[in-house]
């Protein structure tokens, strides 16, 4: 084992020193939203937006100028034991489709102005197969946590997350299966598209999974002997972003699980992270509840690369626009309700 | 009666003649998302929205490069009888306001480039009150849907439409249960904010409406009695835009109601329209059953002005990008399914 970047205790220990939320920025948004030309609490969630994001931004007037986008690629031992529709060979690929700019996530970053950024991370070389031991040893998680964390950088207003890796959706369904539990089956879902004898087989390699790591000591060990090396990365981001001060907005399924994580150590760990989609993965609904969030858009997406995520940049600057734009009632001159 | 510029008659044989959907457009679309580097389905809604776009745009390759959005202004004789929360000067107050962009629409406008147009309508004439008489004669219903007609000009994508009208959610919530049935108060909402005896007056206010006008001969003859000049601006523009092949995105509950004048005619002539969101406005989410529509967005809105439907502008704009801008599996030497 190569020496660590970062450990897993280190990691705990950032956990419990990440920043709380800036409630003089929430107060400076609430008396500004009062006093625009509508009628309180017309703009609905997009309020609630503008306050979240001055909130964890840390400022009164909250910004979606420079939003990024980041795409974690793994590749996963599990792949091997035929849990997916696409060959593994495709993580790869499609990395390279995202360079060349064919992907949904381009496209979706061109329209709202993100700034796309692509983290391959050794996809020659697959995480462990999980039902035979863990599938990150501790200097691995701890790495890929690290790489992760690399994707904030200062000058950010918001964070995007997601995610591509054949057969991760195994990974995730079986991490979110040992965090919160329940049956196997009630978390296992097609992912890229099984179903009959190969959903069956999935659901019998995320339980196998599960069983032979019950005996995991927290969620981050969890995150080690299930997760991914993208899926820990994203882990990483979260953490690293909430210490910037810079919003997250977290994609489908996999990528929810890998920030659900840090809910399991402590739900207010979370807080400045938005949901953006609810998933045709059916496990995405059900972890949904599980952490209290509520997404934005329920499209029946199940693509994964922060296609979702991107999505909701549209309604983020929107909310922006409307909180920093409008005129005051005494502005232009409008008479408040009778 | 001055000389009408329409009659109701000639809108009823328009209706007759408007075209249907472009079946080899939306053949097209099928067959290009399905050779897309994605799983199939996988973008969700995106993909229904590019292709409900090329088939009411009547063209392979859909496009949202010159959304407009149309807000008309009117006022109600209704308003006199305190039914709002806000006096009858705040319509013109806030057209004032959208003229000096400093309303959420205008902010909402620039955020997706969208080409604003309001259209104010009589604004010191108010329609009569519709628990005396009818709301609008046939020359001024005709006249209102000549003008809707207008805002639909060649070489539009795409039309958001929307309304300012204090005390319209009272005409719409009469003209609503005239069209669908029910009780006066399960069409009653709180609009800009009533409540108590306020909602109680507006409630009786609607049902006092529904019974003096039960005689109407048809949808159109109901929204000439009990709706607004801008409400019948909406249901001509609605008619326009499917003659010149524009999709449309309706907005809150006002918008839909006016819209919905057209379902009660025939469900098919809504075919061409999107609903952006579902309102706060309680009627709305029951308006939406009784036409089929499942909206984008459930974000508690409830400022009408097009608000909602200039944000779906957004994730058009997200599928149209998608649709045209991905390789397939082919150009980016992806691996289809194993």
């Amino acid at each position: 084992m190569a020496e660590p970047i970062v450990t897993l205790d280190e990691i705990r220990k950032i956990l419990r020193e990440l920043p709380g939320p800036d409630l003089d920025a929430a107060s400076a948004v609430a008396t500004r939203e009062s006093q625009l030309t509508k009628p309180p609490g017309a703009l609905g969630r997009l309020e609630e937006i503008s306050s979240w994001l001055a909130t964890w931004q840390g400022r009164a007037r909250p910004r979606v100028d420079h939003p990024r986008v980041a795409v974690f690629a793994g590749n996963h031992g599990v792949a091997a034991l035929g849990v997916s529709a696409f060959p593994a060979a495709v993580t790869q690929q499609m990395v390279q489709n995202f360079i060349n700019g064919g992907a949904a996530i381009n496209q979706l970053c061109q329209t709202f102005d993100a700034d796309l950024r692509v983290y391959e991370m050794a996809l020659e070389t697959p995480t462990s197969d999980f039902t035979q031991g863990p599938a990150m040893d501790e200097e691995e998680a701890g790495r890929s946590l690290a790489y992760g964390m690399m994707a904030v950088e200062p000058g950010l207003d918001v964070l995007c997350l997601g995610e591509m890796g054949i057969a991760n959706t195994t990974s995730a369904s079986a991490l979110a299966c040992a965090l919160f539990g329940g049956d196997a089956a009630t978390w296992a879902g097609p992912g890229t598209g099984v179903g009959g004898e190969q959903l069956k087989r999935k659901t019998e390699v995320i339980a196998a999974g599960v069983e032979r790591h019950k005996d995991a000591k927290d969620p981050l060990d969890i995150l080690a002997r299930l997760g991914g090396f993208e899926l820990a990365a994203i882990t990483g981001a979260v953490i690293a972003a909430r210490r910037a001060r810079t919003p997250v907005v977290l994609d489908g399924f996999a990528c929810t699980v890998a920030a659900s994580v840090l809910h399991r150590i402590d739900p207010r760990l979370l807080d400045h992270c938005i949901v953006s989609h609810v998933s045709a993965e059916p496990g995405h609904r059900k972890l949904l509840q599980e952490i209290g969030k509520s997404a934005l858009f329920d499209f029946g997406m199940r693509l994964g690369e922060a296609s979702g995520a991107a999505l909701a940049l549209g309604v983020l600057k929107a909310a922006v626009a409307c909180h920093t734009g409008m005129a005051t009632f005494a502005e232009a001159g409008v008479s408040g309700k009778s």
